[in-house]
């Protein structure tokens, strides 16, 4: 019961402390700059957050060109813009009331938009059938998230409710998770194995379970965030035949469904390996899949919009998660970034050479800051990167010095946060702790974002190796 | 106790379920326009929300130049956007991490933006204190209401906790309030005295939630919706006492605050006017004002943004909405368009001519719906419409003939509801009606954005005029 119950609270009060412990040194380190303070270092370079543009990725131009057409349509007077622009621009004009993107919309989206959602899922899970009224649109996909959750949470249940999560996870989840009264039921990856979801491990995690809470749902993050694994065909075809045997319900967390680079791997949906195995399971098992414009290559955000795809779902569930998704509307302008999203141009297009340069250079930068990671990081002994696959992040464990605990814990710091804070401090690089994510007892990790530019990258990694050698040569 | 419960948890189904009849119907009738069906007219007119430019009311070039110029900074280069234009979207653009709106930001807000907010509040308020870090943005002002009542309401206290809210009242408060457990406390505005907030109401109300609950705050509309009153400087100062004297904690709705028309009225804020009563009251009445970009001239509901000043909070509590307040961040786009909301151009600024006559056309168009609503209204004598003094509606109340009350009940619909689905399905124009935000028994209203285009308020007028005729003839 400890470890539950460690995971439950104590994760979300130790986030917000040793969180607030790097960001009020980041905001103090800034200021001294400022100031003129001379370090060894002119900037910080923050890459803690899952956010390219503030790592210095550039937007991509189609998606902004559409934006700012519908949010001023006078621009389309001229010949500024290329005409598949416009002609994006004013169809999704067309669809908010008044022709003003400043307009209230449905509160479950623009159903025009969510018809796009719905004809890209397909496409994407090879012709599975997707019915936009199953389709959610929300400020964020953590929105969608926690509408989902309130659902199945009941907060006054004892035993209470209890929802399988992997660790390392994103903390907001549990988060959210742990606001609602529900109890996270951590199962563990296998990081020698990639992070590797292992069914014997969710058997035990489900055993942990008895006599403390009632397990009803399993989430699951792939592409994984913090850690960069992406699931194959037969480990998700393996949990979703757990979770029918186990009556669990699926949340499935893809956001990073553009995102995978790993030369072996491919994305393939819960949703689409859901339909592989057939009836009866295809027609039972519930799942709900989330997605958001603010990750993968195009990285908006700014825009807060995500959404959640619903299967399987039992009508009078789904009228519950009408209301709730009926109290807020996302911002019609993420709305129309997700129309792109789900709708690229294509070959052909006007807008296409330009939209394919600069989507190839991302992948590319970002497929050369994978190589790099992994070989600078683990040409330390002391250093261990499992192969990134998918996602935006890397998430190696470090191998801290005994004397380096011992500091850590005289200063009051997870042994990882106080890595990092030095790592700030004399390097002016803001990576997260691993105690944030949940980390195996006894192991330390550290996260970064690797979807940066490559020049941006090569600082890093330059700055933490520097740095990495001094901290590891001190405690040792 | 039965008016209580009443408002508490009825209002909230009523409100789905009616409002459902007519939202039904209105997509139902526009596919039968769609189709070819033949009707008196050929298009739906809803003013039913609070919507300026769903109803045809055009944006403000300022606005959509500067967010168009944040989302493509590329548009900066030629000469199509004027110089302040460019500037504002330079600066904003340097308060964004990575210089992107795509990026993440503070949770409260972009620190620049929050001391643009504080610096209106002081010149809004004669030089009243305002201090950024008292400011949260958040996605919409509902959504911070709700943060904040999170805080006031205690979900498992018995008896129950209270929040007093005015009648009539828009729904989105009453569905916040008991979707939280707490009790809605009616107090009952004057409509013979222009909905005036009397304190004897006040008084009542206070006393009628003996035994029922433990009312901890007092909610206020100021300028009214859906009725459009404007409180006096006197009314207010009365209300702060009334909620110093009884310890309530003040929730002040003032949305509505730059979109004030009645000749004698001036919007004073609650916080100015606690300023202005002086210690010990204005150093320790508790007091939360809500304002957005989504009403008043600006009308960008689509953006999703709003923001909470609190003033005499204790740090504890301030801590503890900080922690709310960080669970979701608001769309840049929004904080974006709340920077020019505060600061507009002025007098000298190359778009202030622009802006100057954009906006003076919308005051305008106002002025005159006003005028017209008024004297079409009070025209007839079973329609009855109290001064338009502020904020974006009318809510005339309309006294239907026993016959009409007799038929609605038979078709298991409010009585105003059944006024506004035949207004609907007869007209063409969709009102919402008096049920939805609460009415004195016996008495019926219909509500109306009148933030309109001038000829689309006289078309409305002359549909509402002919079917009104009708409708009283035939159940006379």
């Amino acid at each position: 019961m400890s470890v539950l119950q460690e995971i439950s609270s104590d994760v979300r009060n130790m986030k917000q402390m040793e969180n607030f412990v790097l960001f009020r040194r980041t905001n103090e380190i800034k200021e001294e700059l400022r100031r003129g303070v001379r370090k060894s270092y002119r900037e910080v370079i923050d890459v803690s957050w899952g956010d390219p543009h503030r790592a210095g990725v550039k937007p991509l131009s189609f998606v902004r060109q559409v934006l700012a057409a519908c949010l001023y349509p006078e621009l389309m007077d001229g010949d500024k813009l290329m005409v598949d622009v416009k002609q994006r621009a004013q169809r999704l004009l067309g669809t908010c009331a008044g022709g003003s993107v400043g307009s209230y919309c449905a509160t479950a989206g623009i159903p025009q938009i969510l018809q796009s959602i719905s004809q890209y899922i397909m496409r994407r899970d090879g012709g599975v059938p997707c019915h936009p009224e199953n389709i959610y649109i929300s400020p964020g996909s953590q929105w969608a998230l926690t509408n989902i959750l309130k659902v199945l949470v009941n907060s006054e249940a004892s035993p209470r409710t209890g929802v399988l999560i992997p660790v390392p996870c994103h903390s907001t989840t549990i988060i959210s998770l742990t606001t609602l009264g529900a109890v996270a039921v951590p199962y563990y990856l296998r990081e020698e194995r990639g992070w590797a979801l292992e069914m014997e491990e969710l058997q035990r995690a489900l055993d942990s379970a008895k006599g403390v809470c009632n397990p009803v749902a399993l989430y699951m993050i792939n592409p994984g965030n913090p850690a960069g694994y992406v699931q194959s065909r037969k480990s998700i075809q393996e949990v979703i035949r757990f979770a029918a045997e186990k009556k669990l319900f699926l949340l499935a967390d893809e956001v990073y469904q553009d995102c995978v680079y790993g030369k072996e791997s491919e994305f393939v949906s819960y949703k689409r390996a859901l339909a592989e195995i057939g009836a009866p399971l295809s027609d039972s098992v519930e799942l709900a899949s989330f997605h958001t414009a603010s990750k993968g290559l195009m990285g908006e955000c700014g825009l807060r919009t995500g959404y959640v795809e619903l299967v399987n779902l039992d009508p009078a569930v789904m009228k519950h998660i009408n209301n709730l998704f009926s109290t807020n509307s996302c911002p019609i302008l993420g709305q129309i970034a997700l129309d792109v999203m789900v709708n690229p141009p294509q070959p052909g297009d006007p807008s296409y050479p330009l939209y394919l340069k600069e989507t190839q250079h991302i992948r590319a930068s970002l497929a050369q800051n994978v190589r790099r990671v992994e070989e600078v990081i683990n040409s330390f002994p002391d250093f261990s990167c499992q192969p990134l696959e998918g996602g935006a992040f890397a998430f190696p464990r470090v191998f801290l010095p005994p004397k380096a605990i011992e500091r850590a814990k005289e200063a009051g710091l997870q042994p990882d946060t106080f890595y990092c804070l030095r790592l700030l401090e004399e390097a002016g690089v803001l990576f997260s702790p691993g105690t944030e994510y949940g980390q195996k007892e006894g192991t330390y990790h550290i996260r970064f974002c690797i979807m940066t530019p490559t020049d941006t990258m090569e600082e890093i990694l330059r700055r933490l190796s520097a740095f990495h050698e001094q901290f590891m040569k001190e405690f040792s």
